[in-house]
């Protein structure tokens, strides 16, 4: 039987994506919609206390494509801080115009092998409590690893699938200028078994470093992929823009 | 020809997840909302008085993501008795609002080995008429066993089964005070084979286990996964909260 | 190459499962709603006609969880009748409130080996025209038979599938005072390759005999099944009382 | 590498599957409802004077089960004609009562190697511009051949796939009396890489052929399906009947 | 481990696939469908501005079939420009009867080996910067190449993958003169790893080239494709044709 590695766990995570009821917004006066948007930016403008006080950090995306229109990715210590998060958005104002389109719950996850300096160090712990980054571009998607006859992660030695995650792990250094990655982990949370997260403010890197990272074997004989998510930073006041009519 | 495993069955089960249809509630009067939250808590202060009856258990959850909004699991000793809860929901005020989400139909399982001590004994009628933890959170989740060329669980000598799900139970025992499994069979009866249900104070047990599992040769190999629902305990009074605007 | 099994036809047979609006239906002054249901009821006096003259049979159950509320199952000599039937219960004032769900097209289905005593003996025309049992509970499922690679049931040799079904069959039999299987035969007419219905007083023989048939190799290896519907037996008249509100 | 056999087309094909809107059409006045069949009904009319010319073909069916109540199948010598004969159901009056329900596109095809006659001769000619059969039912599946390690048909030998096609044939030509068969190529066209319809007078037989093909190395080893769709022949006169309340 | 092979990348495409509600289309005054045809031939204007300045092309189809009516590929130097395009149609009169039908995001790919010449080359320029052809016809399919045991592309040699996409693109040649290629990459972007664009005045070879290459062991072994859109091109002039009732 194999060993499964120990992992720590950070901050729990949300993404949240939702598409724009476009026709219901052309339709709502420009009083409510002004209304609408100004509460929503309070409801953000609450989240960016949060990450000043460093308990959470989140991202708003604009997503391109009709899986999405806009991505949120919430970080919090508690699930019970996402799900009031959720149940807000869905109370507010815009909400009504913010139709499900995907959604995803996991967890700040890393392996204690990669956590040497001790749990409580600070380096550890701003791992496992990440300020997201503010760059201009990211893409999420969920995955897991096979688990079918001779090609079975789960029933490979434990130092195989570490040799191979060092492999994969040195494809990816060579982007660590270009490209920050945040693993969040969902066994037992989610459908897939863990989520992705890549920050760039290069658009091209995120195929760039999933391209390469797929001729690993890691990925070319393990990786089975969900959707990919792509999106376009957006502070605050930027949806002021994307929503004027 | 591979042996089946005996079992015994206890009360019948129903995983009933909804999503709230928060824009027809937000368009709904205060007056009529709360009509509609008050009948529904008679609805579960009656499956209360059920429950302190023993002629069965329930409990009701709110679900991160958008898979759902809310999660009830009904145990009763009937079929039609839950078909009788489930109409009851969707004739309420409140079903209205409440939208179809997943269901799952099963049955309470016991295999004959694990109750050796009969099954009038008090303590497997206890595990066959299972009291639902009121824990803060719970997972759901359906899974198969795989029947596909060499990894056919259901051509495994009755004996080999034994030992994956030994070797199983021993992951499973590591967490036994952290983590409440109820186990509800349903094959011929819903689209995956079991349903599991776990009950936990601390939400990261629920992944904890799950990974640890993983690594078992009965999962690793053999183990088909449905999609996994995450919970937070909701008491009746809890939903006035919940549902307020 | 594999010999076909010769087979004989009887009655063609239409499940039509439908998901109860209750929204709409609550909307529905009580007037209207009485009309519906009386006017449903007259086209279920006039089906239970057709089964006093022995031309085709039916049942009506109550479905459990939220794959459908009302399940059909339709037998009749043509698939005219069975077409005639569908349009009706969709032009009729309860057809409004019954959204699809999902339907089954098969053909009341025995191999010729099974019907020794030549197709025209009054055994052999009952099981192909069959009055459907009015007893409490049934489910409906479709399956196939793989077809991929070393477990290929259609290049298997024709002794070597009956000695599997025999195998099958005897399991079958031991349920044979408690469980009654109706089997059609939908290869080239619906999605599956045969759909089986079984009906039953004790629910829980519904998952006993499935479960304990999973073993057969004819199962275990080569039965892929769709999904499961589990119904209550439904009376013309308790429709009254499901319906109402 | 497998050499490509070569192939002949003729004229292209749409089947366009439509499910009624009941409950819109029983909201709609008697007269807009009648107004709308006349209107169909002169399209249908247009078509039949475009099959009396020999440049174009179709037929109309009543589709059993709730996938589609109507489907549709044309022949035409463009993709042009086709896309304007869609988008006139879709502007005609009885479109909004339409909805889809699927849709294939494909193009007559015929292996060069059974036009040995020459492309230009009649019998040739006659079958790559076929005029439909006005028989009284009809089936309709598209399918696939397996591309999967060593059950490749991609990958096979020119000389084994025609072997294997010709036993297949064989078969086929028992039904020759009673089932008429239309081969449509949608490689690079649509989801499948073919379409098959089969016309017969006998609806029995849409089954007995399909059941009995799939024995054959063929079917049984290379053979991939998708939904069945069995319909009844309507003639544009029958719309009255069909569609009155 | 396989080598990655080294690729050039141009810009970015979005094909945006719709379908039109042409009830609700049917139920608007002639004035405001006027309106909303004028304002969607002005956003196209601007997009031909876009493509006579040479940063950007764009094509409009009516596609056949089901799946979507109108079918747009645009070509932009940055994901941003695209995400605008995007939105810009969401908010456009027009856009309130464009319903979601597909969407899927790439970018021109080029392997290095293919550009001798140097990136810098007008030749290697107009191949990543594609002024997309005018041409009658056009396919879209997203792809991706098999990873699975030992038909595992990512696996493969390098000089393995480049003799058998030698092979492919000697039979992509045949049809140099009547069918143009334009390939983008997806990986990390999208949920397969390539789309294909094939343009044409002929449509027939559109099934022709597709059907051949399928033969090739760079598809027969490892192809695995998603749907297929075929589109009939129009001006900005043909919508008033189209979209007239």
């Amino acid at each position: 039987m194999a060993e499964a590695v120990e992992t720590l766990e950070g901050w729990y995570c949300l993404h949240d994506l939702r598409t724009i009821d476009w026709s219901l917004w052309k339709q709502t006066a420009i009083e409510k919609r002004k209304q609408a948007i100004e509460e929503f930016q309070q409801l953000l403008s609450d989240c960016e206390h949060v990450e000043e006080q460093e308990v959470g950090s989140h991202v708003m995306h604009q997503v391109i494509g009709q899986k999405a229109d806009l991505m949120f990715m919430f970080l919090r210590p508690t699930v019970d801080a996402l799900m009031e998060l959720e149940t807000t958005i869905n109370k507010s104002q815009l909400g009504e115009f913010l139709k499900p389109a995907y959604s995803y719950f996991s967890v700040v996850e890393l392996t204690k092998d990669r956590a040497r300096r001790g749990e409580d160090s600070p380096a550890v712990q701003a791992r496992l409590k990440p300020i997201l980054p503010k760059w201009r571009y990211m893409s999420f998607y969920p995955m897991s690893r096979r688990r079918f006859q001779d090609e079975n992660w789960f029933t490979l030695d434990k130092d195989e699938r570490k040799g191979l995650l060092y492999e994969h792990s040195k494809t990816g250094r060579k982007y660590a200028h270009k490209v920050r990655q945040v693993t969040t982990g969902s066994v037992g949370f989610d459908e897939w078994e863990w989520a992705v997260s890549l920050f760039t403010d290069d658009v091209l890197q995120l195929k760039k470093i999933v391209y390469e990272m797929r001729f690993d074997e890691a990925s070319a004989r393990y990786g089975l992929f969900g959707d990919f998510y792509i999106g376009k930073y957006l502070t605050k006041e930027a949806l002021n823009n994307y929503l004027s009519l």
